[in-house]
């Protein structure tokens, strides 16, 4: 019997009102729920602007607070594994992190990655941006099990790092999930590149859920939501428009690739080098 | 002052005649000459079919023989460094590896690749085949000094490991070079896609070059020989014909890319794991 995930991605517009951000992912979690789907995800940030100089004021306080009640709360009303996007998390170490919350069928959380790779570019005449003014960097790798499948969590700029999403799938991802906000600049470049190139070379379903655009935020989110295949094929994705969408993990796809081109098997880890 | 380095793809039709090939081959590094290219490039088995019942046939001793010898002579007539895409090469040790030679611009062998990641694999109602029935693979990372610039090579199959670019680019490699002969099968699919991600995760130029498509060879090569820059675009790609394709790899290109989203300096190594 094949074995199908069904997973929706929430492309929410986010404004600067954490309750009607919530409102509107909490919109789009019934309609994940209404169409059949064991797994939603939210975009990076999607209480907040994506704004260095707002994340502390819309901070949330480690394991509770008002994002966590809601998010927690939705995931039990629905039955649903939740990925909660991240939030602006103020850590009980007083350190703000960048996190991915996941809550389990019971409202339970099962985990949380802390973005390990910061934002911090400075493309000429493009986008400067520098989340380590504001953010601390986690230091942990996060591959969660959520009883349906193990998901490897990274956020948005984590994904340009190859050495994590192997790292992931060594350890056990057989999703990898990236609530991501890449912007009008290096979206178009290469949001979609790399989530195929992850998907391809680990041969694994890749979600990225992104923020939809908004025109009055200062921070122009390129939107473009998307599922990969193990074959680093789109199986779809969004325009910049808010939108839900739905599909479906074929998981015997992941088992008939990985037999067919058996890259993983085939690794030479011995010669990669101890800095790899 | 601009760094620039003119490099020339040759995309050749190979035949089950080894003088025919070198001589296709011949002309199209006298035309990468006259176009003023300071490196040629070669497709994988350039000498011969991409036929794993062929190889010993064809196989070139280490070191010495008539490929061998032609690869010498064109580097040192053309003053050009020159990437011999790969043969099948008899070692001293009796083992026959898929082997990638580089001369410099005295006819000097600078160094070679012994693909380290052999082509295994059964796609259904695909293809199948299996490199390690007749061949051995390489143990060892190579990133060669021309004199121009530092290139790491891997061959074809090579390229699908993220882990083996990197650790060329963190041995200091300025340009990634893949001869390289997907099929009708992996080449629509994998092709460009892998290429392109090589580049953008190590914000290089790539280079992959592949035999034109021979509609008499049992294997159906590809083509679509390409360079990819560090953002991750393609500069320019061939189709499935025999074709010479040109192109100025800009240094500084690099240099910009790597500062605007300094990727290689925010690794970070110590959470990716041992096995990694």
């Amino acid at each position: 019997m094949a074995f199908e995930v069904t997973i929706g991605l929430c492309q929410i517009k986010v404004t600067d009102d954490i309750k009607e951000n919530c409102k509107k992912a909490g919109e789009m979690i019934a309609q994940a729920y209404d169409e059949g789907c064991m797994i939603a995800v939210l975009p990076e940030m999607f209480c907040c602007p994506y704004d260095i100089s707002l994340f502390n004021k819309y901070a949330q306080p480690e394991g509770r607070g008002e994002v966590y009640d809601f998010l927690a709360s939705s995931a039990e009303k629905y039955k649903m594994v939740l990925i909660g996007g991240s939030v602006p998390e103020k850590a009980y170490n007083g350190a703000l992190y960048n996190t991915c919350q996941v809550f389990g069928e019971n409202g339970n959380l099962l985990g949380k990655h802390r973005k390990i790779h910061l934002f911090d570019v400075d493309i000429k005449d493009g986008i400067s941006f520098h989340e380590s003014e504001v953010l601390t960097a986690g230091n942990t790798i996060t591959v969660i099990n959520t009883n349906i499948i193990n998901v490897g969590i990274g956020i948005c700029y984590d994904v340009r790092f190859p050495e994590l999403s192997r790292a992931m799938v060594l350890g056990g991802a057989q999703l990898l999930v990236f609530p991501g906000a890449f912007n009008h600049i290096t979206g178009p470049l290469h949001w979609e590149l790399l989530m195929r190139a992850r998907a391809l070379d680990n041969q694994v379903y890749v979600a990225g859920v992104a923020p939809a655009l908004n025109p009055d935020s200062s921070y122009k989110s390129h939107g473009h939501s998307l599922l990969a295949d193990p074959w680093g094929q789109v199986v779809f994705s969004a325009e910049s428009d808010e939108v839900f969408l739905s599909g479906i993990l074929k998981m015997n796809e992941v088992y008939r690739v990985r037999n067919e081109i058996p890259v993983l098997r085939q690794r030479r880890p011995k010669l990669y080098g101890k800095s790899n």
